[in-house]
């Protein structure tokens, strides 16, 4: 049993980005764009609808405020700040789904602000308050050991990790750099199969060979191009073949 | 028993407007910005807790996507992106004003928004689809006569009418235009004595002299200005010298 | 001979919009965003480098203030504000052409700033204004008969008239509104055929099947799906077949 | 002979920021908004427009694409965006300056953006780059031993140094840190004097009460405040009274 997540919602007025519909089909749990990295307020509207109607929950991704950088640069905003844009990013989210008998279920972060609070334990913490004072009974989406996580466990939310499907894994567990050689996979079996190993049996073959534990509640799958939908496809595909049922993390 | 209401949070990051302190010592309703037209995250936080040690209650000023411009400037937006911008702008704050022990308690569409819907239908029915789509329960705020409280009477939505302190009025009952003389009164106290008689026998003078109906559940002060405060400050004072309650519109 | 123009640079930091690249090898001269509507710095940039070694003429395209709107909603703005909005925008674009060799040499309004100025004279004086305060020597590139090129001539600026490859004309000679039927046309090889009448014979029918003048320094082809890079290129051909010379009208 | 230098065009749309009256008659160069961290096309003409006539030399004031954040914010732009968003702001203010018969004269980075050059190699050298391919004549402003002037001397360019009158001094001849007592000076005749010595003697007292050398072609005045303007009044009286003549660095 696991949950596919993946990002959605994140055109911008004429600009658009990823196959949402395709992606709705494949997954259980849509990390929406909030406004501040993507989703102008009408195409994030539409797509809470799309996921309400295909079933599928909806999460708020909230990110740095950079449209032009697609909240993909690190931005040095003080806790007080981010902590008040990230309850603004979810409240927004939030009122357009339950416009559409949706809500928002989970918290996710994007981009750089995710990779960020890996580590950053005061933007971490900010994220984290930010859940905490708008609904202390949403569950964030994270890196399994990030410092986020931590702080949001400690705090008393539900924490959910997840896996990259098509991220290179080193010894240690950890993603391979985007700057290092087998960052990213792209073949569509070798990928599917992966995927099935690390939810039937936890773990993942590393760039080095090694077979490490790779702890994840859900799996996330990108939805960009026309070759990771495929990728997507065959992953979802790999595991009901072979008796995994997809549920999403929350009921 | 009257109603007033101002204008709050309209900064912006490291820019400030008006004596929003100030002002929460004098009406009983705040129309607090949602960061289209002013109000970062941070300054509306703040803004919303101040509100609710104040025990003043929040209003959403929801308007145009145009921070240059103050959202002063009409925008043809299509009626699909006008009322998801508006629910947008609408969860976004109630989002903050909750994490505080707040929530919005009505809706007040600002500046250039506020004068198209006096009289554009398309514009003005979708600010009130969002409104119902949102919180049907959510009076809003407007002009007396406007297109704008018509169609949301007839969606159902509490309507509140509003006068303004400072305003020169047509013996037709409307605000005179500001390119024109009269548009805006500046004697405190001849401001002071105008609104305690609007308010205990509902009329005000025109411009030319002809005594004119006014309807206003609530009168609407600026606090843009060290004088505007004073305007308020004297308007206020008169109200509760002559016996009149100042009492919010909603509970 | 003809000139033929494009928009080009009309992505936005991750997003893009149209092929730029193939639509270099089509047009003589390329309409560039300038950041208000569409592009961001190094989009434009590399978008100034591309034309420069295509040996394209670089205009700037000025437009309203609204990249959420791309520039396609009527905003109710100033003569003051507009016209410095277009100097930023202008010279903003400029010194990227000339960081790389290239310079604007003309100026073309986009989307509802150009249907705006068709009629609305302060906007368009603003803009001319504009021009002029900036370089009066760069002509202006607009509809015929329009308010804006009328005020251009009389400010002194060449003025540049365009037809439109794929849009219905009226028995008037104006443009068929984009709400009716017959407002853009699909057809390559008519389309094709149209444009060669047009520049041939100065005529073109009508929606009603009535032959009526065009005025054409230039001809608009549009690049933003793969279908009209296929046109742009159909027309290119036919007009080179016909022995037409495809010329910038600035040298 | 010295140069006085502040931060001008502050404000965005209906927000202002500072006394830029009061400062045209006391600096001799204006270190003017480009619109990235502050300053509308509209507001930056007028001030444009003011320094002309104030016989001001304009420099271009460049930052991080952050208006919430006024650009104190650090990002982690790549050298590539950086560069084309300091093209491109240097651009439209020099049209803007340009169009009321001034031009940009020098180059001075703003906020995070000033502060992150001082070390930051790669950033230093994307803003080097943006001059030198804007117009290699032009002078930038910065920190003595900063990796942004020595990156800019290497390039060829002509490097200006500047002190600031109210911030305090290590030992080390380095800036106290604004999270450290003794950061931020506001004793008006004290300033004076201080500045007078930088100038006349080219030393400073530290927070140490050691004297070390200061090197100062231009000295940065503040005038966002009443107080600041107030300061800066009395750093040019005592440098006129004391027969330091007031220069621009830029004839």
């Amino acid at each position: 049993m696991v949950d596919l997540n993946s990002d959605l919602g994140e055109g911008f007025g004429t600009w658009t980005l990823g196959d949402d519909a395709a992606m709705l089909r494949v997954v259980t749990s849509a990390n929406i764009a909030c406004g501040f990295h993507a989703g102008d307020p009408a195409t994030l509207l539409r797509t809470c609808a799309d996921a309400v109607r295909s079933d599928v929950r909806i999460g708020a991704q909230v990110g740095y405020r950079d449209l032009v950088g697609f909240g993909r640069r690190f931005l040095d905003i003080t806790a007080e700040d981010l902590r008040a844009d990230v309850i603004y990013q979810i409240g927004a989210l939030d009122g357009l789904a339950r416009s559409v008998g949706g809500r928002v279920r989970y918290v996710k972060p994007h981009g750089a602000l995710y990779n960020t609070i890996v580590h950053h334990e005061v933007q971490a913490r900010a994220v984290v308050d930010a859940v905490v004072a708008y609904d202390a009974s949403l569950p964030v989406l994270g890196l399994p050991g990030s410092a986020f996580l931590e702080i949001a466990a400690r705090a008393g939310l539900r924490t959910v990790t997840e896996a990259f499907a098509d991220r290179g894994y080193t010894s240690a567990g950890t993603l391979v750099s985007r700057r290092e050689n087998g960052a990213v996979l792209s073949d569509v079996d070798a990928v599917a199969q992966r995927v099935l190993r690390m939810v039937t049996e936890g773990v993942v073959d590393s760039v080095d060979g090694v077979t490490v534990p790779v702890d994840a509640d859900s799996v996330c799958l990108h939805g960009d191009t026309p070759a990771a939908v495929d990728m997507a496809l065959a992953v979802r595909a790999a595991l009901s073949r072979n008796g995994v049922t997809l549920t999403p993390f929350v009921s």
